[in-house]
């Protein structure tokens, strides 16, 4: 059989604020493989399903001088990240061809050779649902909200909490968390059709931050107990200032800084961490998965293929549409867990 | 007997930044007391002999409409807060004449009457050491320190903790905790003499921040597992910069915003709480003592005895010391606990 082609989506230049296609990364697809004869050297050959885009993923493009959680992408290599592929080759006797895997650190590109390794998974083929719900509800996504939940929220019935991005992949995950826990959830979004989901959700009040004054919510609806931070900067600081007594801070991320060149801004209310006693409390998902994981898998698929757990997936069709698909995560313009389909099954 | 001047030292106006003697607050020797016939109401009358000065109490120099932990002072009375008396009268079985008594709110006066109440405590009589002590070491700052060290420390032998304004009432004592659980100590603090006295504690590493830069202590002698912060700002930011892998925050105070008329700061690094898996702790000596008091007091008052606690005071004498005494505090100048004599026993 002839080579095929192996086309790749690139990083070819360190951004200061929000990376462009074509010139900060790119699709390139100058090169091949021989699927029949490629080396595995003991691992596997897989062909690449489906590519997950998350908003940590902007911590990547960066120097690989400046040390940070993630590794950085190298320029003029492919990305990489969550996907979902299927085995074309095996060498190794735990996978077979037409096995399916998810994997933290797939290459953004067709087709990728692989060892066996703690964060390659098979994924059961009775699983009864879209491959891609493995890079989504059931897979980092939903367990970043879930181990989360469970590890510092802390939940009392009856007290409030408010969720940023809350129809994000994680956010919509967590406003559900919470509404089986019983607590009243304040849910930001950035559109007027991501408030709508947010109330689908089971959110008591869902607003678009963009129309309506975050302030006037929190201070008509707080003081809130739990906050469960993405986007950091001023919706932190305003969480700050109408906090309750207490108040549990959840810390998942801080797009509102991702792609801002000085990464600064000016808070006002930290103080407020002392009189109210507020625990803030940053997570890794990696870290917490060994305490949380295996629950998470005991009652979250049977949750979601019963359609108990809502979600939205916003699909992209290629490869080359990573570029567009990533810019469109960090500026919130997706509707729901970004994936692109790079290959049908 | 005649009556007798009951002088005081009264709030007059609110400031925006530093408060001045003389216009925010003064000495006022107007009033008098008739110490024989003064009703008390079922309390006691107290002298009061020793005040003192912390950094919180610029919290309460606030618009009562402003919603605080504190109360806020109100305008034409006389300041209050931590002190030491001796029983003149008792109309409470409890309380007899010539008993000394520590109290939260002891009116900035000569002479008051107070209702028995569970923050009035009787110092014991053999106690042995000086009474300024129980607002000092054996009081609120010793116990602000010991139970905050107690509960978010989670001290590790030969992890690193940084701590700032390490030569104050509370950093010391800090210091001092984290030497016997094993810890290296960097210890930050305002001028030579005080960095020699942090070094006197225990320190190992003592430094001047004035003079030396905190950005390149930290780089030479980080990463910090623990953070106890009296300072916020600019040093609380560089110590997320500088902090290790689950690292610990304990946030006691943060006087370089007290005085700033917008309270904010430019944070830079706040999203190392994200990716080093920070808790920030912030927390009440109130809140804390009902779980730390009893062991505090079955152990630190034999140490202080036995000389094994350092402690450094810095005695004003007087009443009408207490506006520079106050302004001291809050501007770094005094060499440990700042305490007003305002009469002798």
């Amino acid at each position: 059989m002839a080579p095929v082609r192996n086309a790749r989506y690139i990083f070819t230049e360190v951004p200061e604020e929000y990376p462009e296609p074509g010139r900060h990364f790119r699709y390139d697809d100058s090169q091949i493989v021989d699927l029949e004869s490629v080396s595995l050297d003991g691992g596997i050959l897989v062909k690449t399903l489906v590519l997950s885009l998350d908003p940590y993923m902007r911590g990547r493009m960066r120097p690989p001088s400046k040390e940070s959680y993630t590794n950085p992408f190298r320029i003029g290599e492919s990305l990489s990240g969550y996907g979902v592929g299927v085995i074309l080759r095996s060498e190794h006797e735990a996978y077979a061809l037409g096995d399916h895997v998810t994997y933290v650190d797939i290459p953004h590109q067709e087709y990728f050779v692989v060892k066996p390794n703690p964060f390659l998974r098979k994924i059961p083929s009775d699983a009864g649902v879209p491959w891609s719900l493995f890079i989504g509800v059931l897979g980092m996504p939903g367990q970043t909200a879930y181990a989360s939940w469970k590890e510092y929220a802390k939940p009392q019935k009856g007290q409030t909490v408010f969720v940023s991005t809350a129809a994000g992949a994680v956010g919509s995950f967590v406003v559900q968390l919470a509404k089986l826990d019983g607590m009243k959830v304040i849910a930001s979004s950035g559109s007027d059709e991501k408030a709508a989901f947010t109330k689908e959700c089971g959110a008591d009040v869902s607003f678009n931050y963009k129309t309506t004054s975050t302030e006037e919510i929190l201070q008509k609806e707080g003081p809130i107990d739990v906050y469960y931070d993405n986007v950091g900067g001023e919706t932190l600081d305003l969480a700050f200032k109408y906090a309750a007594k207490n108040a549990r801070f959840i810390e998942c991320g801080m797009i509102s800084i991702y792609n801002k060149p000085d990464k600064s801004y000016p808070f006002k209310h930290l103080m407020e961490i002392i009189g109210k006693q507020i625990s803030v409390n940053g997570f890794l998902v990696f870290d917490l998965v060994p305490k949380w994981g295996k629950q998470f898998y005991e009652e979250m698929p049977r949750l979601v293929k019963e359609g108990k757990i809502k979600f939205q997936e916003d699909r992209s069709y290629g490869l080359d549409q990573i570029g567009e698909a990533f810019v469109a995560v960090q500026k919130g313009t997706n509707n729901g867990k970004k994936v692109v389909v790079v290959a049908e099954d």
